[in-house]
């Protein structure tokens, strides 16, 4: 095999461990916890599915890509749950060394490409990555939706954080907007999510 | 909710369960059987990582969608593995009545959109098609590999087979095939892989 070719394969080898990184939310009908595989191709199929309510017109192929590979750099970084305040502290500089590390297997030019990516959904600037985190907000809601508000009960999550971590989705989608907010709302006159810390 | 972005939220929520259908595949590292959501998402990333030895030009998004949404039937008709004789005579009416049922949850033209795009992968005639096939069989033969052939000696799939299966690559990539067939070389040198029946 040629140098080249053979990079390529090693990097899809090794983005093969992100099916090993495993998330908060849980599958629908109260299911295992989804690992970033998972949350990463049900993301991607979301987003063609409901580009018609990006705010702005996007190139979708370049959002399904996004939503492909943003947790990519997780294989050595693990998942910090967005809840989770001391974890978060950390994230970036330990996404940058892992971005570091894994997209440099790639050939030179590849690196580059994707890192380019994966910084641009980062800095979610662009109507692409809006819409990609628009995405990356809305699939877990939906799948802890259906469960009840599983998640939130785990970690006893307030409304007030929520709407905190989702108001981004109303950046790159108003009306997934509407909808998370009217499961917000369902949720907290259901119990399930309290409105303010006990 | 308006009637039609509820038809769309009901199927994303619906597609949640190809998480839970395993396929023969191991993940690297000998791990545990792989399901179909993240092979999916595998050999989307890999059919961009890839896409400069397709045989022919092909629109990669379409290649994407393609390889995202191939296995979704198999919620209904489970995974057929490549070398079960028995299964692979009913897996057309099992994939055709999941296909009806899964795709009819969504609004009406992208029921069609997507049947369409279904029914193109299944046909294996356009470059695009072709090329998602090569991913479709590349993918799980690179993980393999990565095993010693496991997912070979568990079956006792002999070489023949494996060609039988393979050939489809080169339809959509020489070079792939080329890879290919050195990887299965390699695994019939090392007695991971018999070259006929015992």
């Amino acid at each position: 095999m040629d140098e080249r070719i053979e990079k390529q394969i090693a990097f899809a080898l090794e983005i093969d461990k992100v099916k090993n990184v495993f998330r908060q939310t849980h599958l629908s009908s109260h299911g295992r916890n989804e690992n970033d595989a998972e949350h990463s191709w049900h993301m991607a199929v979301m987003a063609y599915l409901l580009k018609e309510y990006a705010n702005e017109e996007v190139d979708i192929s370049k959002v399904m890509l996004m939503c492909l590979i943003h947790d990519i750099v997780e294989i050595d970084a693990g998942d910090t749950y967005a809840y989770d305040a001391e974890g978060l502290k950390t994230q970036r500089a330990r996404e940058d060394a892992a971005k570091e590390r894994i997209f440099s297997i790639l050939p030179e030019e590849q690196k580059k490409e994707f890192i380019t990516l994966f910084d641009e959904f980062e800095a979610c600037e662009t109507a692409e990555s809006k819409f990609a985190h628009a995405m990356d907000n809305f699939q877990p809601l939906m799948l802890n939706n259906s469960n009840h508000g599983g998640d939130w009960k785990e970690h006893t999550v307030t409304a007030e954080q929520v709407y905190k971590r989702q108001g981004k989705t109303k950046l790159g989608s108003e009306k997934l907007f509407e909808v998370t907010d009217r499961m917000i709302q369902d949720n907290i006159r259901k119990g399930n999510l309290k409105s303010s810390p006990e």
